[in-house]
């Protein structure tokens, strides 16, 4: 089966059934990690552009090394070195990467929505790697391949979010996916950074860390921004760490298989302590595998493969 | 046929059969951006590197793609990060590339003459990507494409250039390029920018817009670099839009299938009225599609392939 | 033969028989160097990552031609965009690269000791491309590998290496490779920065020039780093030339063959004459030709490579 869609911008706009079909197709291209040669020829001879408008190794190198793997050519953009320096608009910079006979760009924007916007005026596939605090759709899927890869099934399952869900692409994109796969979201934080207001999009809003986690099945925590926060949000880093820092302790009150999950750089000995998250139950490093196998799915699918089933070579 | 030449520093050098065959070239590898894998294996086993002392991205992005579209190994070596910051010379920096067994060296700088410079040192083929105020050849030929394709042949054509003539190396290429293919040259702007002493490259100088576009075929519009003008070559951008900026009321003076250019990027609402640069005459998008098949075509042509009517699988 | 090990991190931890059989390799891929299509297969669809935390643009460029000659897939990972600067710690960033599922990490790093740590915590393959003041192998590989093509045999052989030895980490290498493999090393320069300590290494300590070079086969010529210095290890530049730059004259001090040697980038007029830099004696672009090898024979043998007699096709 194909996935009938030029982008992906959110997971919010995803049938359950396709992200199904993402995250099958994941599954085949996790083996290809696996081999001594960890290469398909599926994008042989496209264009690939990672368009970043914000600083990024960790995601940026991910979507490098899935497109690589598929064989496409890979062109990394940034913004520091563009044009837009220049005064380009962005339509214009986007119009011309595609007039390169690009089929796929990758793009990070600090504004929410630019992506959407940039999408609907272009004929290339976009990937959002990131659109302000919008959503991070390859993020959410990765999540949910890790959490399918070792809980088989998302129905009955309960998922806790903690930390910064007012200001984070990542906690929105999880949101709508597992809310779309079946399974019983909470989200957790101060006040300030978890409003109520959440509610109406299917989730449990908690402000005690303890009672969101109580029987957690999941527990994917948030990175702390301290280079944004300065007070506004929270007195202190310490006070956050004591209120909302998981460590081994407060692991109790999880069921005794819970994953741990986060999406990275962590804070180690802010949000988690240095034992949780080197821990057994710990699968922060697993998400980082994914990622790869994830977005080579993604790619794949939106350049017309038939996912899953196709043999791959 | 190939090419009998080891560098290309700019078009001024070039016979107008070296033009025409590297235009020939490049419409056989135009046709290859159009296949579904976009890649020959011309240069499989050798290196290109791009050494760019300016920042650009537009540029190199294009080089790039050409180079890996060859199938070529591509490195990226700019300025802010070498061993220049250390003290090293120009040549001894271009020397040490070589010696890495580097086929083809793609130089920008800011300095005019410093790519012929480097060129006369060194074994590997040089290739100018802009140098100073001198020349851009790539661009030029680039632009020659775009009007070949639309009008057929030069003789008779008008081309009329519009802005900063003085600093631009884009107009210095074009210029050659046109004279030796047989079109009119008329270049137009504020005096401070077009200097009577044009006239010695054999085109026509122009002050008054409405003068220089008048049966125009082609309108190839500069890019009005605000950021180096501060008021000392024209009062105001607002002053030099209503003077110089090409509108769909101005357009009206040239031919009816007059073809609208710009190497990019567009201050819109200056140099051009979004109208203009979106209008059904504009053919800026081409331009870059073509860029990368011209490169294509000058970096097979300088590793000696033979020249348009060659398989090129 | 394979090389029994997961990293490379100094030559002081290799046998003169390990540093042999990298050297045979190297020259076997030196030879793929001078083939039309300079390319082997033997890492398709292998991933290397350049991690450098220090800003460099020869050595890496370097490692990423070595890698892409090999067939690998090669990411450029700099420390300035990436997550260290929003607070990650070095193991979790190299741990997250690692869960990629990259083969081998090329690092350079400010701390003496860093490269190390970072290998002891990993399972990929780890090449220390400079950490501190402490060691630079591959630098030492390729030095060893040019005096050998050129002079066949180390016993008796009198290298002499000039200039800051304290902080020079091409100097440890180059140390503890040429006395392994039975070679003579004199150290000179100011007492400040050649200290008698560093007899202990097994080599000679002079602080005259003239003594020091006396009958050398090879002088290794160290690039005094200005930026650095700003007198505290020497009145002067200029000083620093009069006393220890290798000018026409005092080469005659040394054996009529002596083989001129830098690792780059260089002081012309300070350290070394342009007379001396680009006069027969010279092999410095020679050192930077090897380099290449010398790299492709590293990555290939720690991936399990079979060492000089295989056919690398």
């Amino acid at each position: 089966m194909p996935l009938q869609r030029k982008d992906l911008l959110g997971l919010e706009g995803l049938s359950g059934e396709e992200i199904q079909l993402i995250l099958d197709t994941a599954r085949s291209f996790k083996e290809v990690g696996q081999r001594p040669i960890k290469k398909v020829p599926a994008l042989r001879g496209k264009t690939v552009v990672n368009l970043f408008f914000e600083p990024s190794t960790r995601t940026r190198t991910s979507f490098e090394l899935a497109a690589k793997r598929l064989s496409a050519d890979v062109v990394n953009f940034t913004a520091s070195s563009s044009s837009l320096q220049k005064g380009e608009c962005l339509l214009d910079t986007v119009r011309n990467i595609e007039a390169m006979n690009v089929h796929t760009i990758i793009m990070r924007h600090a504004c929410s929505g630019a992506v959407n916007f940039v999408a609907e005026h272009i004929h290339a596939s976009v990937v959002n790697a990131g659109d302000g605090t919008h959503e991070h759709p390859t993020q959410g899927l990765l999540d949910l391949y890790t959490i399918r890869e070792c809980k088989h099934d998302f129905s009955g399952l309960v998922v806790t979010l903690v930390g910064d869900i007012l200001h984070s692409r990542v906690a929105r994109s999880n949101v709508h996916g597992l809310r779309k796969l079946g399974a019983t979201v909470r989200v957790v934080g101060p006040a300030t950074l978890v409003p109520r207001c959440f509610e109406r999009l299917g989730v449990e809003v908690h402000h005690r860390l303890e009672e969101a986690i109580t029987g957690a099945d999941v527990i994917n925590i948030l990175r702390i921004q301290l280079e944004r926060q300065d007070g506004k949000y929270f007195p202190s880093s310490r006070e956050y760490a004591n209120l909302y820092g998981i460590n081994a302790r407060r692991l109790g009150l999880a069921k005794p298989d819970v994953l741990i999950m986060h999406p990275g750089p962590m804070n180690r000995g802010i949000e988690i302590s240095p034992r949780v998250a080197d821990g057994p139950n710990s699968v922060i490093l697993d998400q980082v595998t994914n990622g790869v196998a994830v977005r080579m799915a993604v790619l794949y699918l939106l350049s017309g493969g038939e996912g899953a089933d196709e043999n791959l070579d």
